[in-house]
């Protein structure tokens, strides 16, 4: 996609249709921050004079990061992009481009009404066009497998982005929207793939399964979750924040990150837990890819019961470091235990 | 490698030291435009206030882009570098940061003194170092293939980026250093590897081939090619170019997109092709990955013999497209004859 060298390579003729339509398609997402898109060797991106640049990279693997016989398209086209624009909002930055790197084996791309990569097309641009980040470039390779790297490029105030070395004993710890909703709604759609696939045991790798109407909102958090670019934003515009860090692999495993960047500890208090209706405690602990933020700031700031539509609870507070003392722990009013990083697995 | 967050993903201790030594080669590589580097949710960027961004991404994929039982690892790392930084030369950009996602089986991962993954860091911060490219962050994931995304992050005087649309009719066409040595360097390793293939038929399928030391010069335009920054640089600091491109793909290829995108037409003249010694006519026209640029220039531009001690060889000139005549001829003394996109197709 990012330049027409790609092409002679792509092979089939449905492969060069779809790069057309991708190109039209990115086309139409373009704003001021791109100056020029798909067809050249590069893309040309300007940002503000007093601005930095947030780039991040992502990559995603069949059977790891997403299943072709579990999700639809639209999910894993919008989950891709959903992972790094998580990451911009994790630093507090604005969304300038996207750049996709994707590797479809051959039968994920044949001419067909609607086919498998149009679909994950459909849900990658709804994301895309909800929080204005253009698709600048990429490429498109025929592989034995799945797999999509996602590149974010963001802009954000000189010195204001949100790190996770910030934190200090004596700041409360915040979090954003619900914990455990992604861990729960992916355990659902492994009941009902097993269900699926006894009913049907000689069915295809990669259809994507069915899912009965009722059950998209249960699986919403997985299928769709919304990265909290607005709540990002408006962290780093006001400077309440000393660090934040994005929910991609669970709440035990990215506040280890954070305090380890920071050189602190941390107390969680279980009963503060925002736990998404329909989730367990240990799904809200250790369950990943809530793309919720997890931030600090200082007990003086005044933080509000919400930001742009979605809740803030405070779940916990900075310690300094002890020794012999675990770095994060799960405290009650009785009593206080080691929560010890068991990182939500993806698939694998 | 962009963050700690992938860690507790990857399993293996030996993954994990990988990411503790890839950090630590990262950080010394570090320089002025890299502001934070890996370890949080994004890396932060500076360019200067007068420049826009390039930004490039490149899929190569096993079997595809490269092969573990014929290229040395260190020449898989270099090879993945230098095709993102053949992007940003074609562009006249200069390096800021470079991004790596990788997908690795476990095999490739293995706790030893000196293993894949290090042999491959090897040859790809050798290529960083000389480019002063430091890796700003990435992905590091077990994969059962090898994949490798390479991002390349530049920076341009606003306006001065070389295109590959802006050639006009009476341009001369040219090219930096010699045509199909990569070709036939590739040729003659497909050669050795069936012969090596034959000696010892049960082979392990990741051994990587054993060059002797007499052919490493002869292989050396596949094995390592040189991105051409600095005379990329030259071209549009001088705005002598019209229009440039770098030829992974081929001639025939490459110059069709620089003719499509600039609506023009183009004559190569066979004769005063670089030929790369050893090499055939038709590997000079159709081979790929020689990574040389092609530009062109108004005839009144006075263009140096070399430029940072690289030969620049004009090769033809640029026509106004015409109905029923193709849009590159080859043409000699004698006759000329439509000029067939034919390019390379890797290993595919």
């Amino acid at each position: 996609m990012q330049s027409g060298r790609k092409q002679p390579h792509a092979g089939t003729a449905g492969e060069l249709a779809i790069l057309r339509k991708i190109r039209a398609r990115a086309a139409q997402s373009a704003h001021g921050g791109l100056r020029l898109g798909i067809g050249d060797d590069c893309a040309l991106l300007r940002v503000g004079a007093g601005e930095e640049l947030a780039v991040t990279t992502d990559l995603s693997i069949s059977g790891r990061h997403f299943r072709l016989d579990w999700q639809t398209p639209e999910s894993i086209g919008h989950r891709t992009l959903a992972r790094g624009l998580s990451d911009l909002a994790a630093m507090g930055a604005r969304p300038v481009a996207t750049f996709l790197s994707l590797g479809l084996p051959a039968e994920l791309v044949q001419i067909q009404q609607r086919n498998w990569v149009e679909r994950f097309f459909d849900g990658f641009f709804a994301l895309a066009s909800a929080f204005q980040t253009p698709l600048a470039g990429g490429d498109l390779a025929e592989s034995p497998m799945a797999v999509a790297d996602i590149v974010l490029v963001g802009a954000v105030r000189r010195g204001k982005a949100l790190l996770r070395s910030g934190a200090r004993p004596g700041d409360l710890l915040y979090v954003t929207g619900t914990l455990g909703g992604a861990a729960a709604g992916l355990a659902r759609l492994a009941q009902l793939a097993a269900t699926a696939h006894a009913a049907r045991p000689g069915s295809k790798r990669i259809a994507p399964l069915r899912i009965p109407g009722h059950l998209q909102p249960l699986l919403a958090p997985h299928l769709s979750p919304q990265p909290r670019i607005a709540q990002g934003l408006w962290l780093a515009r006001r400077a309440l924040s000393t660090a934040a860090i994005d929910l991609s692999d669970g709440l035990s495993t990215d506040l280890a990150h954070l305090c380890e960047e920071s050189a602190v500890a941390a107390e969680v208090e279980a009963t503060a837990l925002p736990i998404h209706p329909g989730a367990t405690l240990a799904q809200a602990l250790n369950g990943g890819e809530d793309y919720e933020l997890l931030f600090t700031a200082p007990p003086a700031a005044r933080m509000p019961r919400s930001i742009a539509g979605v809740s803030i609870t405070c779940i916990g507070r900075m310690v300094g470091p002890r020794k012999g003392r675990a770095q994060v722990a799960l405290v009650t009013a009785q009593c206080r235990q080691p929560l010890t990083p068991r990182g939500w697995e993806h698939f694998s």
